[in-house]
């Protein structure tokens, strides 16, 4: 086990660790640890909200919970040598739920999908599936299952939903200004277009006081991934990825966190991915003037692991870029294209028994690729969604004999 | 072999053939042939364009390409007993370029790759390419190269570009309805946002007269893919694939070509797949009541074959849904994402001595995956490109002494 | 299409076509075709028995199978400029089956799988299975099936059994004596231990007379893979393969032929691939002095294709090198290891209503693996064999609930 | 983390836990622990040799090891209601190696390759590499380097080498005869052809005086793998695999340990695998009765999982049953191929600067795949090796330019 820079301990907040993580993307939050390059090192991490989610049966936490202080991410990681322009080799050695323990955080065996409230957020589908709902998952080495979504068991797709370098204060103040006129052109819009920075809840590592203040003025919302990385989701970030970070600032400051035991492409419940608290193991290197060398301009650069879950077969749903409710065309719009793809493959699972809730929440989940197949036969963007048919332990393919529909319970509901 | 239900003459016109096929989706079109549920036979194909363009090194073909015969379809084929409400099982149990001959017509052991001018069509990145561009491929058994882009060579992902099922009249004049809606909301767009029915070049089987006029003047072109299947560009309906296409009217009226040797994700390049006729065999089947069975309303289902070119390293990009020349941020917007995702791996292959052309034509043609990774971290979607490193005759990856440049030629221009 | 450089008629024997092939392995026949480094060309080959085997439900042709004119092999083809000490380097650009007629010959939309007779040769489970048994397989794209084993469809894993160069006299004459030897230690066994020349039925090109004869006389056998390639019966040498084979003569001298439309490891009943006639398509180049820059002193090196079938599940089985049936242990026999593991999948399948007979040809010819585990655990060699699920349609794995037994029918048996 | 129900202190022998484990096979050694089907739980594993080699650049410590108590076994658990007909169905969730310490016992960060010497029990090339070797690997997550093979790095296909049930008294006396008349056939051989019970270094758990000198006298060595499962060393065992292990006691009790971090198939160095202490992670049950629902008589079966590292690019090397060195054929004997098709891939090594050790240690460790791939074409069994490309930093593969040959060091040596 390489050493701990960034230790939690997760019976406490991360607020109250020996030295705390933070919640926003600043320049100014200071490095909680630095490494040289060629190091190798271990990561602790909250799962993303703190800790506000319990495995239970009812989705009012999801329903209630706080974005404020999400994501709670550890870091910053310094790098010894590291400068603008520079790449952030970054290699993902391991990573998985929380080691040693048992217990009621989620990461300790167990983690949880969530399809938030139209009200607090809403997911992909939030038109259709407006209200809270939960899945838990239970944790069998690296299989799942789960209560609220009997009849499946796959190998989850384990990364990092977040790791990002810290911005440059120029970059920074570009990331707002963007964000803001997005949100002026519709700011009563719920759920809002964009997240502007939040003082309420802003945690930045040892920073009190006025230079807090600054940070949760001028801070970056964590929730969207940008030219440092950040939120991108991308479940292919598993154990053997290396990921090229474009630097902004000296050190190249890595923080990240938000640890998924599994994820569909898409993510589409917004909290879709199985959250967790856990580990991630690292080896750090840097590549001199590497932006220039490869031409990265904007996102990381990566290479995906080799262990990732390997099915072989898959039942796969289409969508076009059509609103079918009122056969309207949108042009080219590879988000509805894949929101109807998803759609349409929760009414496959209907007809075996599934609620579209446990549906929804187990594309979130379950390791589904989401493809954009084609992007130039207009007006129709054409997207496609695999779900493998190994991961149910009945025969999901379609037959001449119909879907064998059981009764197959129902997913964590709100109150 | 099985037999050849609808057989081709490549030597002449799909308008010249002893049964033509059509190049309109209409229920009026008869069928060119009858099979049996349980079937199995062969359809030869025309390539796209119906020969439009030659094996050699100027893409004036491309840019003056005429689209009003496009897509020369082969079909349909009634199948017995098939009514609307049924899925018809469709069976890819093989498909190729023209097996018998070597010539001046694509699929005869070649087949090319072209950017669309933006005059034209247009191609994914026609703001950043907007003139017309060809690459030129030889086929060594399922591997192509390019004397257009050395230093490349892949296994092709072969597959249909556009196969479907005829559309119920009721059907018909919806898609005509929404799509020159879409149309009305800014007819003088360049590109055009939707192509409305278009009576030059009109081929309908071997209807003539009025009937031919009425198609003509009502059938659906044949770009958008559409609740019929049509013009997927699934990269994945690869031989071993089974479709399950819902049926609309009596015989399901399956008609298809558009044969593609290989392509990436997305299609980029508009004429992005490496585009040749050829032939594909099929096994048909149905299932009665298949669609409300299985709750498909709108698009087909359905299952990848297991014979896909296995790669398993790749270099990938990610795109977010912000326009980073102006800086201006866009809604969840996953076709932007994409879009910005493709310019990060051009600039990445630049960086190696590739014109963009050259890495846009590549882009379009080698069997790239294109994942729709995020589409919940407001406001940004993210999607992301892999690129099999195989594919290259020298290290693609990125490294500390910086990207082996060279003069790597470049494709074909017009003049 | 390449330009075929071998041809064959397969109305006709090898022996009369224009250009005939050869059953032996001598350098002194003579070059059939003469291609260049770099070239592209295909060649036409008959099935190993030179069309003794039909399409019914009769196993009386493999129980009376005349072995003398076999392997009728394509060839040789010169390569201009190979010497002695090259690496002749061999790409498998494509294989197929007999692409323009369906007929009475294998390859002609159908193969065959054999059980040979233990009077006849016999194959590898001989003394539990030593009778003539045959399956018939139908060809579906790339699919197989088998009215002989219902409930099974796979993938082929295509290739050929046989290529090689021809031997050096040197060499050749090596051969016979080291073979001879072993016959010496006991020549009336039954089957025979090897197969010395065999005057009657030899084929050698267009020689006749005293040429012939010295063929005759001389001309290794096909059988047995040997230092130039030959029948290595490895199902790995699939579409995309590169093969280095050793040069022993001016020219190099490539012939083969033995298609199997697939195969599983070992190809147990000996004529246990798939079998059939049909095209092979190489591309060809050499490295000059390859064998020793690369340290090839025995067998050709070579790097399998990337289009193999999929599949990820499988049902998997141990044998160890111990004869069970009368306690006996071997010495790290890993032939006896592998037969076991054999035997233990037989075991299983006949749980599930399968004949042994049909078991033991289902295992000759699908594709499955079969894997040198531990040959260093004194005194057990164990080896291991994975059958895919996903080739059965019923479920194959173990359930507490038991085997699904059904009536499962019966391969072609000898009368 | 599931519960710990077998515990290693690593600092101490196995013989000084709290509870000790055991090195031979004995239906008298008391559980350790028992469980109910249904269960998770947690097993912890001392190395093999129960710490004596070191990580240090001598192979002293390989040359000199004490086989006597060799290997060092966790367990037996008892599964509750496990009666001798069923089926104990071991589902292998996690393993690794020892997860919070770094020290100088194997898997503590690191695992050696040891080839042991002739004198010693000897590996698969023994009669070519008489001597002992050793080379230390560092990890990285789930990859693997060594200083003492370098410019190679590559994922680890992670399992536990030996796992198996108790023996019945009856299945005992049956192993101990058949292996003792295997013995008398050759009784001074060096190395031996088995290995007799041996009293001195048997630990049986807490048992002690006349009951612990019983199984010294009667107990069988842990190295073979027989009926119970055993010592397999198939590297196939990995994550998520799933074991059908015969039961021949009541409990079942189920034993192991030899845990590695990657094994080549053969496992041919002998102790060719990485070899670590570390933890594995179970989940069992039962099916009644089921040897006889599924024709088990003699070996387990077993589901490979599906996380295994991916690679898709190999050179790949043949051998045939034929001693080169002095011309002789050997009928059919897939040992003495396979052992040709190691020599074959280590003098291709040597071309490229290795040594034949640390070729030979490579093979032994990486995830090579070896395969029996024709055992019917007398006289000549033909195996085959395939090399991933992707584990070497340099190209690997055949070129007309020849091998990037290199100084590449040396692995550790005896004195």
């Amino acid at each position: 086990m390489p050493e701990v820079v960034f230790s939690v301990d997760q019976a406490r907040s991360m607020r109250d660790q020996n030295v705390p993580g933070h919640n926003r993307w600043h320049p100014d939050i200071p490095a909680a640890a630095t490494v040289r390059p060629g190091a190798e090192f271990r990561v602790e991490c909250r799962e993303w909200t703190d800790g506000q989610i319990g495995n239970n049966d009812s989705a009012n936490d999801i329903r209630d919970v706080d974005l404020s202080p999400c994501h709670m991410l550890s870091g910053p990681i310094a790098v010894e040598g590291a400068e603008p322009g520079d790449l952030l080799v970054v290699d993902i050695l391991d990573l998985g739920p929380i080691p040693q323990e048992t217990g009621g955080i989620a990461g300790q065996g167990w983690g949880y999908t969530g399809i938030f409230a139209k009200q607090n957020g809403g997911g992909f589908l939030t038109d259709y599936y407006p209200d809270a709902y939960k899945a838990i998952w239970d944790f069998h080495g690296q299989q799942a299952t789960s209560r609220h979504i009997p009849g499946v068991r796959f190998t989850g797709i384990t990364h990092p939903g977040l790791f990002g370098t810290a911005p440059s204060p120029e970059l920074l103040a570009r990331w707002n200004a963007r964000e803001q006129a997005l949100i002026d052109t519709d700011p009563l819009r719920v759920p809002p277009l964009a997240l502007p920075p939040l003082t309420d809840g802003t945690l930045a590592g040892t920073l009190t006081g006025d230079a807090l203040a600054k940070v949760g003025a001028e801070g970056a919302r964590t929730v969207p991934p940008r030219e440092n990385g950040g939120n991108h989701d991308i479940k292919n970030f598993t154990r053997g990825s290396r990921v090229f970070y474009p630097v902004h600032v000296p050190g190249g400051m890595l923080s990240g966190g938000d640890l998924h035991f599994s994820q569909g492409d898409g993510e589409i419940t917004f909290c879709g991915a199985i959250e967790m608290g856990g580990f991630i193991d690292f080896h750090v290197d840097i590549i001199k003037g590497g932006m220039e060398k490869y031409g990265v301009t904007t996102n990381p650069v990566f290479m995906p692991g080799n262990v990732e879950p390997r099915y072989s077969e898959f039942i796969s749903f289409v969508g076009i870029s059509v609103d079918h409710g009122t056969d309207t065309n949108h042009y080219n719009d590879a988000t509805l294209a894949y929101r109807n793809a998803c759609l349409n493959a929760i009414e496959y699972l209907k007809t075996f028994g599934y609620s579209g809730e446990q549906a929804y929440l187990l594309l979130g989940a379950a390791p589904i690729e989401g493809r954009v197949s084609g992007v130039v036969d207009i007006p129709n963007a054409c997207c496609s969604l695999y779900l493998p048919t190994a991961i149910f332990d009945f025969d999901i393919r379609p037959t001449a004999d119909g879907p064998r529909r059981a009764d197959r319970g129902q997913c964590a509901v709100s109150s």
